[in-house]
């Protein structure tokens, strides 16, 4: 539906331009939806989407349970919490008219969905044998951004967040749930072959409500973070005001500790930001919606029996559990790569006169690894292409972010490091130094207690004060 | 989450006080959410939820590609359609605030997606190589109701509507395309056992902007019709209006027309009356979150030996395929039954001792048919119940409806007859004729060309005028 067109992509040095090209090429989203900040899922993009949601669910199935909850709050509960609102008040959309009536109560659209959950779970907890209660729904949610809008990264529909909110006897319990989902989300981004940086954002920096939250960052291909994960531990702020309290073994009626946890659409963002080339899409075989493509080639006359063979290596690898396609369009094979490079499928596979006469299948990966696979040994040979493929992108993007990733002593080390990367500084952990940093190299601290699998120490005396600190992560997000 | 309660449902004859009780016990849906009209999927609902649209979604799959486009749709682009406007304004909500600040452009929450997608059909159809263009979107949409509101039969926000939107060069590939829709949807209601009733809504009655609407409707255990799926022909209102025009073979350009069709979480509403007996749920297998229980026998000593089977027997049923539990509660088996049927398992396999000494389990189907299976013959055993299970649902609802339609030939015996059901009567065509009949019956000429498994021919004198008449549907409807 896009135009056709086989002109290249800006250089993927050059992000955003690329980024913003690339949708649209690739069929993912369309920005020309006439308003600011809302866009478009095309087919294309949505079946990459809906793979990396059911990735997502199939995780959180082990022990969520998936549930769902209304759009609308109303005001007189969103107020409650007081620190929440606070947070949100300036970004949330009202939905003030039903038809030309005005409503007696303003209904928010949720921007998260704590005060439309946390009344429900006031009903249903009730005991300590009702805990812990681990519920999640993947819902679309709404911040009214007066930044610049980018597609999945900072939009005023989030199309696809997901929420999990769980319910603990007490605190550290709840501490324990917030690793579970930590380590949760490192298996989940570890099958779309992207790395993570984990750290405990700065007070000021925390959701509104929580006791803290816990971060996940990846480092897109400019060197800006992009904050793909948070997890939250509430303690017991929202349990207080909401009335969610249960009754311990002893008969002692207690509040709960609870923990909340998102991952919205900015996964799908970082998948395309990280893997992509200056030929389009690079997509793990995971989330790729289509993981094989046959390309028969079909020049001279053996169109028939090239056509059959074709036929024969989707059937085998259809019922082999692959998402594979046939393009036998009647275009010149040139235009067929381009097509589905664009689109990043893994693996495609030609066949032709002279792959039947010597009994093979020629595999080309989308990053141009070229081989022969035995006809005979079909599955095993797109097996192992498609594990060694999503291998080497995960190689590929672990040192991206390893050289995007240096340890800075000085305020204009990090200064230096922040034009393409993120950076460890020594910092004292007061407000002041971070905002120093801040004003002298336009990036933030991000977090502390960080942990990646790139890792280095870097207390030392702070860049901004010279007091002793501990390992900061510095960077520019998005 | 519910309240243990070992109480008895209301019966099934007291059909709206039955409905509400059984969505809290079963854990469908929770109704204390502090807005009217808005409703809380629980866990268990929306696992059923999720099974009904997983199955939805492999039909369209075959030939529809799944997208999504944004919730909020600004006033300009939904005054556009006149009609179509006129059908909607007053039951829109409306967003005017971002944060405290007014919108210059009021943004309406999707009453239904036409005024969203066509924007972007009209860009990305060009050219008749472009059609046909078949995308589907699962998504919220809103309506505020002023009528009495009711879980998934009438709500302000209907959390799961699948709407449908196709293109086509001609008229009459668009009315094949309400063909293929309408095959499609008694495919799907026949996977959930559920009898349709199909017609021709009145034009008075069709939907604001169609050519005409083709309605599916289902007779619910009260005789109250639920309309469960509409089709509407578009022709040309909206391309025109929107500007989805294509060049054709000859290079002209032509005004494309279109078709869309929805199915709402009533098609869960219609499985839990329609199926629902005095104990709870009754679920076929396709939607059914557990297909089987397994509920170890434990009395006495061989409580091992007992649970070992049973998990045996859950190794062997999940390797199949089936959705099973093991219910190993520390409660009476008594309990365990009330629980598992209010939640309308189909099938209940009990273990014990002289089970075991005979090699073999114990069958219950939710409607209490008692057998035994081979344990040797167990994944045979199970599909086989399973199966006579969905037909015997299937001829029940079908018994209900047939005997829920009667032919009346007089006004009188057309309010006799809406009294427990629907009925088929001649009528002449005329508004005034369908007026009077509402005013006498209280129920309301539901549509023509009806097309229903039980159709009698009910062509003859009007019921109202007496002039020559052909076959409606007349009917009380949700």
């Amino acid at each position: 539906m896009a135009e056709e067109d086989q002109g290249a992509l800006p250089p993927k040095g050059d992000f955003s331009a690329w980024y913003n090209e690339l949708l649209w090429r690739a069929e993912v989203m369309d920005v020309r939806y006439p308003v600011k900040g809302l866009y478009v899922w095309y087919p294309f993009g949505f079946s990459i989407r809906r793979n990396v949601y059911d990735m997502l669910r199939r995780l959180l199935d082990r022990d969520h349970q998936e549930a769902l909850f209304p759009l609308l709050i109303p005001e007189n509960e969103l107020a409650k919490e007081a620190e929440h609102i606070k947070g949100f008040e300036d970004e949330v959309y009202w939905v003030t008219h039903g038809g030309l009536t005005p409503l007696d109560v303003k209904l928010a659209l949720r921007p998260t969905s704590e005060c439309a959950i946390y009344p429900m779970y006031a009903l249903w907890v009730r005991s300590h044998a009702d805990l812990p209660l681990k519920i999640y729904q993947i819902v679309n949610t709404f911040r009214y951004e007066t930044k610049q809008t980018r597609p999945m990264i900072r939009a005023r529909e989030i199309t696809s967040f997901m929420e999990s909110h769980t319910v603990h006897a007490t605190w550290d319990e709840a501490e324990t749930q917030v690793e579970q989902e930590i380590a949760l989300t490192l298996e989940f981004y570890d099958s779309l072959c992207i790395p993570l940086i984990i750290s405990k954002r700065p007070d000021w920096d925390k959701f509104p409500g929580a006791d803290y939250t816990v971060a996940v960052d990846t480092v897109m291909p400019n060197g800006r973070t992009l904050q793909i994960g948070t997890v939250h531990h509430l303690g017991t702020h929202f349990s207080k005001t909401f009335g969610i309290s249960f009754e311990d073994e002893k008969g002692a009626q207690k509040p709960a500790n609870q923990t909340c946890y998102g991952i919205s659409e900015r996964s799908v963002a970082a998948l395309i930001g990280m893997h992509g080339d200056d030929r389009g899409l690079v997509l793990p075989p995971g989330p790729a919606p289509v993981q094989v493509v046959i390309i028969p080639i079909t020049i001279g006359k053996r169109k028939d029996e090239v056509g059959a063979a074709a036929a024969g290596i989707e059937k085998e690898l259809s019922a082999a559990g692959f998402r594979v396609k046939i393009d036998s369009r009647d275009i010149r094979p040139g235009a067929k790569y381009y097509y589905w490079e664009m689109r990043g499928v893994p693996l495609r596979l030609e066949v032709g006169p002279r792959d039947i006469d010597a009994g093979q299948v020629t595999a080309v990966t989308r990053l141009g690894e070229k081989s022969q696979i035995a006809r005979d040994a079909l599955v095993e040979g797109v097996t192992g292409r498609l594990a060694s493929f999503a291998a080497t992108l995960k190689e590929r993007a672990e040192a991206h972010v390893r050289t995007h990733m240096r340890v800075s002593r000085s305020m204009d080390e990090v200064a230096a490091a922040v034009e393409d990367g993120v950076t460890l500084v020594p910092w004292c952990g007061s407000r002041e130094c971070a905002d120093l940093i801040e004003e002298k190299t336009r990036a933030a601290v991000l977090g502390t207690e960080v942990r990646s699998a790139y890792l280095v120490d870097a207390s030392g005396p702070c860049v901004a004060c010279g007091k002793q600190g501990t390992t900061a992560l510095v960077g520019r997000s998005y």
